[in-house]
C-alpha cells in the first residue's frame, strides 16, 4: 500500500516512520533541500516555507515533546534552541532510516481523487522537481505541510496604514534584532524576547495570560501541568473553575491587570509562553498598549489612549493562514474559515478515509507527540487494522455529529482550542489504536510505574507501554524522565547536598494513593 | 563651615545637598566632566571611573531608591535603565541648585590633616584641574568617591591563567555583547542577562540565591521585602529562621539545587538580583559550573568535573577593591582588608569627627536613601547640632566597642553584609537625627498613614515626615507610592476591570491591625 506524505517536517517525518511501522510504503515529498521544515533556520525567507527567528526556543520541554520511542539525549537542554531540535530530528531520521523514503526538492503540485476513488480510495498526485512534473497514483495521502507558511496580514483592519511612513512587515520576516537598532518598534503581540535598547510597544486587543518555561519550583511548565491528575481535575471540575485556578496561579507570578495584560474574557484564553515579558515591562523596556485605532504618518493611536505614540517600525504578529494549495477545496471543506475534520484529522465527507491532515491543532502541550499519535492512528486506518481504529465512514450520521471544527486562522477562535485538551486528545487517539496505558491495571502489576504515570508528567513514552508499536524501553524512559531533565542543569553540586525532589514525589505519591484509586476508576 | 565633598556621584550629590540644608558651605570635586559617576555610560573605559555595560538596570525600584524628598516622576519605569537614572540625578541637581557647588574636571590629589587638626579638625585638600594643583583648607570632608573604580583581578587564584590562549578581562571592561559573537564564554558569577547565541558558562564556587525584580504577584521585590513588618520578623526571629524562610521563598521560584546554584552555606548568602538566569539555564544558553580548578591552553577545568570545557573568552566578575588613594592610610585604617568605621561612616580613631566616608555599604536595598541618610547625619555632626547626633568622640571606649568592620573587598566576607539590614540601618541613623517615624504615634493621629508605613514598603519619604529636613510632601508621597509604581505598567486597562490591590491592602491592613499594635510597642 503506497502512501504519499506531503512535507518532511516534524509531522512528515513521524508519518513516514509510522507508515513503515505498519508495513506501508511511504514516499515523502519535501519541497526544500533538507528535512525538518519549521525548525531549520535560514537567513533568508523562502516562499512557502516557515521562517524562524534566530533565537527561537521550543515551547514544550524535551521530555514532553519527544517522539514516544525516541527520548532526547540526556545532555540536551530542557527546552531546545532550534539548532538542537534540528539535531534531534536528524537523529530520528537516521535511527529509523527515513531518508531513503524522502524525495527532497520535490513540490507537490496537486492531489486529486482518482477516477476509481469511490471504490479504491486512490489519489492522483502530481509532483514537480527540477522543473519537471511527474504523476503518481497513491493508495493514501498524509498531508503534513504545516501551518506556518502563509502569513496572515489583515491590513484592512488597521485604518491609516497606507499613509504610515515607517517600516512595517509580518513577524515572519523578523530574523535578527539588529534591524531595530536606534528605532522604536510597535509589535502586535510579539512572542519573542526583545532585549535591546530601543523602546518596544506591544499592542494587544484581547490581552494574554502569560506562562513561563520555568514553572513552580523551577520545573518545566508542561511537566507540572500536563499530568493525568491535573487532566482529571481539569476535565471534571465545572468549566470555569479549572481555568480560574490556572489564572490564579498565573496571577501569582505577576498580576496581569497591573501589567496591562489582563485578557478581556477571563476564562477563555490559552496562556502564551514568555519568560521575559514581566521583567521587561517592569524595567520599562516594553510597554503594553490596547489595540490599534489608527495609523498616522509617523505614529500610532491606540484605543482608549489620547496621545499618539511615535513609531518607526511595526511588526505584525498576526499569525498564519492554513492553506492547502495542492488540494481541491472540496477535499478539505472550508466553511467560514473552519474546516470540518474528524478528530482534526480526517475530512468528514470523503467516502474513503484515505486522506488525513496531520499537525493542524494547537493544544497546550508538545505538538510532536500529537502529530506522532495522529500518524500512528492514521497509518492503522490506512492499513485497515482493527474495528476500533477507523473513523466511522459507514455511520456518517454519527461522524457528522462528532465532528470538530478546526479553526483555520491560527490565532482565531478559542472554543476549538479549549476542546483540544492535550492529554485527553492523546488518550482518545491512543484508545483508538489500543495504546492507552491503564493506570488501574498497572497499579497491581507495577505500582511504581502506575504512580509515576498518574501523578507525574504524561510523557509520550506512556503510549508505548503496550498495544501496537509497543517499545521495550518505554518503562525505563518514564522512570528516568526526571533524570534527563536534571542532567543538563544540575551541573554544579555543592558539598553535602541531595535532591529533595524524588523524596517529595514519593511522599506526595503515597499520600495521594487513595485519590488515585478513586479517580482512576472512572 | 566649609566642607569638601569628593565625587559628584549619587553620594556626592546628596552630600552637597544635605550640607546646603544644614547651612554648611560644600565644595564638590568631580574628576570627570559631568556629574553622576556610576550611572553615566561611556563607550570607553576611563581610569579611576566606574564603567557600566549598556543594558544595566537599577536593582532597587524607583520608590525604594528615590531621595527622600524627591520622588521619581510617575511615568518613569519601576526599575530604571541607566539613562533614566541619569535623568533623575540631573533633575535632582537642578532642583536643589547643586551645580554651582560642583567643580568638574577637578581631581582630589591628597587630603591630609591640618597642622591644627587636634583643635580645629581641619583638613588640607590638594586638588588638580587642567594640570594645575591648588591647595585648600576645609573644616570637614565627605568622601563620596564610590567603590566601583578599582577592579579586583586576583589572577594568582587561577592556576594556569598565564598559559590560557583565549581572551580574558575584568567585567569592568564589558560593554556590549557584540564582542562574543561566535564565541564561547566563561563568566565568573556574571550578573548581566546574556541573550546571545554563544554558549555561556558561569563558574561559581559559593553559589548564589537568586531574586527577581518581579517578585510575588509581580510587585517589585524591595517593596514586598523591605517593610517594617518584615523587618520586625527578620530581626526578632532566631537567626537562621528568617533566612531559611527567604530561601524557601526563593526556592519556590526555582529549586537552586536543580539549577546548580545552591549556595554552599545555606544561611549566609545575600541574594543576587537576576530575572533571566533560570530561564537561560533551562533553555541551555547558560550552564553553571563549580569554581575554576585550572586553566589550560584553550579550555578550563572546573572543580569536581572531569572534563575540560573549551573556552574562548573569560570575563572575571571578581568585584572591586575599595581604595582611597588621596587619603593617608592612617585616616581610614585598613587591617586585613577591613576598615574600622563607626556605622560604616566615621573612622573610629580620629580625634575629631570631621571626615566621613559615604556609600561604602551594600545592604539588600536601595543605596541612594542610605547615602542620603548618611549625608543627613554627617552634615548634622559637622554642624554640631544636638547631643544625639554626634558619634561618641568623647567616649572613645564605647565607640571602639560599637565599631563595625567594613569589608573592603566588595564581594568578600558576608558577616558585615548581614549586619547592615537595610531598614534597621536607616532607622538607626534616622534616630540619631530625630527623623525616625513613630508608627505608634501616627496610629492615633493618622491611622491610614501609620498602617501604610508599617505594612507597606519602607519608602524613603518616611524619613521626611518629621524632624530636621521635614518635607511637606512626604505624607502624600507615601500614600501615592503604589500609584507611581502602577502608572508605567498599567498602560492597557480591559473593559470592566478594577485593581484588586488596594482592597487587598486594606483587608490585610485591618486584619493585622492587632499584630501592628503588639509589635509596634517594642
Amino acid at each position: 500500500m503506497r502512501v504519499a506524505v506531503v512535507g518532511a517536517g516534524v509531522s512528515g517525518l513521524t508519518a513516514t516512520k509510522c507508515c513503515l511501522d505498519e508495513g506501508l510504503e511511504p514516499t515523502c515529498f519535501e519541497q526544500s533541500q533538507d528535512i525538518e521544515g519549521l525548525w531549520r533556520y535560514t537567513e533568508h525567507i523562502e516562499a512557502g516555507r516557515p521562517s524562524l527567528y534566530l533565537s527561537v526556543i521550543s515551547n514544550s520541554s524535551k521530555e514532553m515533546s519527544a517522539f514516544s520511542d525516541f527520548p532526547f539525549p540526556e545532555d540536551f537542554p530542557v527546552f531546545l534552541p532550534n539548532a538542537q531540535f534540528l539535531d534531534y530530528l536528524q537523529r530520528y531520521a537516521e535511527h529509523f532510516s527515513l531518508r531513503e523514503h524522502i524525495k527532497l526538492g520535490t513540490t507537490v503540485v496537486s492531489i486529486r481523487k482518482h477516477a476509481d476513488f469511490a471504490t479504491t480510495g486512490q489519489w492522483n498526485v502530481v509532483t514537480e522537481a527540477g522543473g519537471k512534473q511527474t504523476s503518481h497514483v497513491f493508495d493514501a495521502v498524509m498531508v503534513c505541510s504545516g501551518n506556518f507558511s502563509e502569513p496572515s496580514l489583515p491590513l484592512h483592519c488597521f485604518p491609516g496604514i497606507e499613509r504610515f511612513r515607517g517600516q512595517y512587515f509580518h513577524s515572519r520576516q523578523y530574523k535578527h534584532p539588529d534591524i531595530f537598532q536606534g528605532k522604536r518598534k510597535a509589535a502586535n503581540s510579539s512572542p519573542e524576547p526583545l532585549t535591546l535598547l530601543f523602546q518596544v510597544t506591544i499592542s494587544t486587543t484581547r490581552g494574554s495570560w502569560l506562562l513561563s518555561h520555568v514553572f513552580e519550583h523551577g520545573y518545566p511548565w508542561d511537566m507540572v501541568l500536563n499530568t493525568r491528575l491535573m487532566s482529571l481535575i481539569k476535565t471534571n471540575l465545572p468549566r470555569p473553575l479549572p481555568w480560574w485556578l490556572l489564572n490564579y496561579k498565573l496571577n501569582q507570578r505577576f498580576n496581569h491587570e497591573n501589567y496591562g495584560l489582563q485578557p478581556e474574557k477571563r476564562y477563555f484564553l490559552v496562556p502564551v509562553l514568555n519568560d521575559d515579558l514581566p521583567s521587561y515591562i517592569l524595567t520599562g523596556r516594553i510597554t503594553i498598549k490596547p489595540g490599534v485605532k489608527e495609523f498616522k504618518d509617523n505614529s500610532v493611536v491606540f484605543h482608549n489612549c489620547t496621545e499618539e505614540e511615535p513609531i518607526d517600525v511595526v511588526v505584525f504578529c498576526t499569525g498564519y493562514n492554513v492553506s492547502f494549495p495542492f488540494l481541491e477545496e472540496s477535499v478539505v471543506m472550508v466553511e467560514n474559515k473552519h474546516a470540518s475534520l474528524y478528530k482534526y484529522v480526517f475530512p468528514t465527507h470523503l467516502q474513503k478515509p484515505t486522506l488525513a491532515v496531520l499537525g493542524l491543532i494547537k493544544p497546550l502541550g508538545g505538538i510532536m507527540p500529537v502529530a506522532e499519535m495522529q500518524a500512528r492512528w492514521v497509518s492503522r486506518v490506512f492499513k485497515g487494522r482493527g474495528a476500533n481504529v477507523s473513523p466511522p465512514v459507514s455511520q456518517n450520521a454519527v461522524w457528522v455529529n462528532e465532528k470538530v471544527w478546526v479553526n483555520l486562522e491560527y490565532y482565531g477562535g478559542l472554543a476549538s482550542v479549549l476542546k483540544t485538551e492535550w492529554l485527553v486528545y492523546l488518550d482518545t487517539l491512543a484508545s483508538f489504536i489500543g495504546a492507552k496505558p491503564s493506570v488501574l491495571g498497572l497499579l497491581c502489576t507495577d505500582p511504581r510505574l502506575a504512580l509515576t504515570i498518574f501523578f507525574g508528567p504524561c510523557s509520550p513514552y506512556q503510549y508505548r507501554l503496550g498495544g501496537p508499536g509497543r517499545w521495550e524501553g518505554a518503562r525505563q524512559a518514564i522512570l528516568t524522565q526526571w533524570d534527563r531533565v536534571l542532567k543538563p542543569t544540575r551541573t554544579r553540586v555543592p558539598a553535602a547536598s541531595s535532591s529533595s525532589f524524588p523524596s517529595l514525589l514519593t511522599v506526595v505519591g503515597f499520600l495521594l494513593l487513595l485519590a488515585a484509586v478513586i479517580f482512576a476508576f472512572q
